[in-house]
């Protein structure tokens, strides 16, 4: 019996599926992939953003440089290939906690569009689960915010390859949601994405509504 | 404002963070890590078990060879190098679910003791985190089984270093828990598992008794 059972299970998707996970979760899973320059304010909103979603219940898991920088691709540097390979990954991952049910956001530069058309590419229900953020702020104001002071050492010639100043970043062509934070304020910001996430039906309007009124 | 909550927060902890999530899911987040021989039922069990666990109201994520080896791990082959950082990856990945607030379980032969230690050292909470299991049938029994074919190809020399067959399995000295599959159902296999969850606070008791009793 165990063998028959095995060689069923091994060909066949498991008996506790994604949709079986969003149904507990009571949303889908889906993925929120902020991208933008250096200091734009991709973590600020990210956070600010998991934050909102947390106190309506949802689940959700950030995956920024902080966690996967030092873990998973703590073996890439940040040559062409590299970032490839970096975005690539945190694609991957992003699919699995969408099949977890989980609602995830990315917060990565990601300065190339096909490397971000990559990470889109990888969802099985298209468009539906890849919700794309432009977080833009002026070059200016990213270099005036410095909060790593990258753009300083950049400029003295110390960082190579430095988006926006010595390598190229690539503005997307059609975000789902464009956040110009270089005049919107981070709620605002926020505000902006809850209410996209609404109309389309992401999350509940009377789950957003009620947070709202706190 | 929107500069120093930037530079506060890129260098602490978001605002959600584990312990968060945890109290959302009620429940901690910790890995089972299934290692065993091919056709031993780390699948058969880690699926079963999964669904048990899914009908406790637990949010779970199953890591296999089905959504890692065609995703994040597919310019991964078979050889020494390949095998350990499929494993480090598996890791690295597992640690992300942990602190999502994930049960997640993982079923993969995963043949030698210093990479299955290496996903373990990756917890922060230590031992409490990672549940190793040893799926342990004969190899007979095993090879017997072959549910996907495996082990006559192995011996017939078209698969090389094949686990169990021409390349060792280290079996775990000191395994959170010990799963005889080679003769105990899977029902049973699964209740040893609950009852070790159970007994050390990783699951409510009451949780389990009430689908037991379904």
């Amino acid at each position: 019996m165990t063998q028959s059972k095995s060689s069923n299970i091994v060909w066949h998707e498991g008996t506790v599926g994604r949709k079986h996970r969003e149904l507990l979760n009571q949303h889908r899973g889906f993925t929120i992939w902020f991208t933008g320059l250096s200091g734009s304010g991709k973590s600020t909103l990210s956070v600010a953003l998991e934050e909102r979603l947390y106190q309506m219940g949802c689940r959700t898991y950030r995956l920024d440089g902080d966690n996967v920088r030092t873990g998973l691709n703590r073996d890439l540097a940040f040559s062409p290939e590299d970032r490839i390979e970096n975005i690539r990954r945190i694609g991957e991952v992003a699919k699995l906690f969408r099949d977890a049910g989980v609602i995830n956001l990315t917060a990565f530069i990601s300065p190339y569009r096909q490397d971000r058309d990559m990470a889109r590419n990888l969802s099985e229900r298209g468009d539906d689960d890849f919700i794309e953020v432009f977080v833009d702020a002026p070059l200016e104001v990213c270099e005036q915010r410095d909060p790593k002071g990258l753009y300083k050492k950049a400029r003295a010639g110390s960082i190579p390859n430095f988006t926006g100043i010595s390598a190229p970043y690539e503005a997307p062509a059609d975000p789902e949601i464009h956040v110009r934070t270089g005049d919107t304020s981070i709620a605002d910001g926020v505000t902006q994405i809850v209410r996209y996430l609404c109309t389309k039906g992401y999350i509940e309007n009377e789950l957003a509504s009620a947070v709202d009124a706190d």
